[in-house]
């Protein structure tokens, strides 16, 4: 069960780029409210570029008073260095939603491609272009990260039930959008 | 040059034990404040633990009002996913530190090691006596991860340049702390 209204905040981080992405859900219609990248100057030392992202999610909570916040969390990465720095861009941005009381839910690349196309081997095009037709945007983000800020919030918000189809993750992958359209009209309507 | 009453706050952050130190430097002396550990329950999720680590960083924070932060911080662990987790332990604490208006400083073990002992590649037993040493106790902690937030406390404040031996970095490791103590009468009387 939902609430008539919610607010969804997407994040994306990482040690370069931290894409966000704010969705409102009311009712049965979900709409962008705000989709964007905070750039992390190359020349900051690690902790400046942790504060600007801690301070960033901190001012978007405080605007959009988000009821859930969720996160891509890629669990893999290519060596520990990496992954301890992208672990501490991830950890003060949780900091920043635990502050708030919010709850933090996590969703794997995988997981989100999943959610949003029906198939969790998606490319980024078709992730885009199912965002796109959902939340009824034409111009595709300067930045990646943003639009997979938007991809978590919208997979955050099709787990919690309210759609059809997730109730059918047993069912089989699909294996293009246009087929997952066709079996899914209420998520493109 | 330092100011007449100094709190440094150190941090060993960990997934299933946090430790931390407070130590205060007035003029030459150094006395121990405070000195334990954060046990993270086994059974708590991933979220509960940095919301705990988060908490009690806040308050320590609130109680000590400290001057400085420092956190021990190995660059490299086992694998992609244990550094992850690690990565967000320390950056939930340092968003706490980075909430509070406080610079944060990170210190390798071997880099603790090397300013407490002079040999950075001293045992824990070494690092043990010398802070016992230091800061008059007489009791080992129960979790040694207190007495290594306390280490890097005790480093960061001797890496500020206020006793004789931080500025002789350049000088060979010493094979064993009594010869360090012999060498150092300031950091041990």
């Amino acid at each position: 069960m939902q609430k008539a209204s919610k607010i969804i905040l997407g994040i994306d981080p990482g040690t370069i780029v931290m894409g966000y992405g704010i969705i409102a859900i009311k009712g049965n219609a979900m709409t962008l409210v705000e989709m964007d990248v905070l750039k992390l100057p190359a020349k900051a030392d690690a902790y400046e570029k942790l504060e600007k992202i801690h301070a960033r999610v901190n001012t978007l909570i405080k605007t959009h008073k988000p009821d859930c916040f969720a996160i891509e969390a890629p669990f893999f990465g290519k060596n520990v260095q990496s992954m301890l720095k992208l672990g501490r861009a991830q950890g003060v941005a949780i900091a920043a939603a635990i502050q708030a009381g919010l709850a933090v839910h996590e969703y794997s690349p995988k997981k989100i491609k999943q959610s949003i196309t029906g198939n969790g081997n998606a490319g980024k095009e078709q992730v885009m272009k199912m965002l796109q037709h959902l939340l009824r945007f034409d111009q595709g983000p300067a930045y990646m990260d943003a639009s997979d800020a938007v991809a978590v919030a919208v997979c955050h918000h099709f787990q919690q039930g309210s759609l059809p189809v997730t109730k059918g993750r047993q069912a089989k992958p699909l294996s293009d959008w246009k087929t997952f359209v066709a079996r899914n009209p209420a998520r493109v309507k």
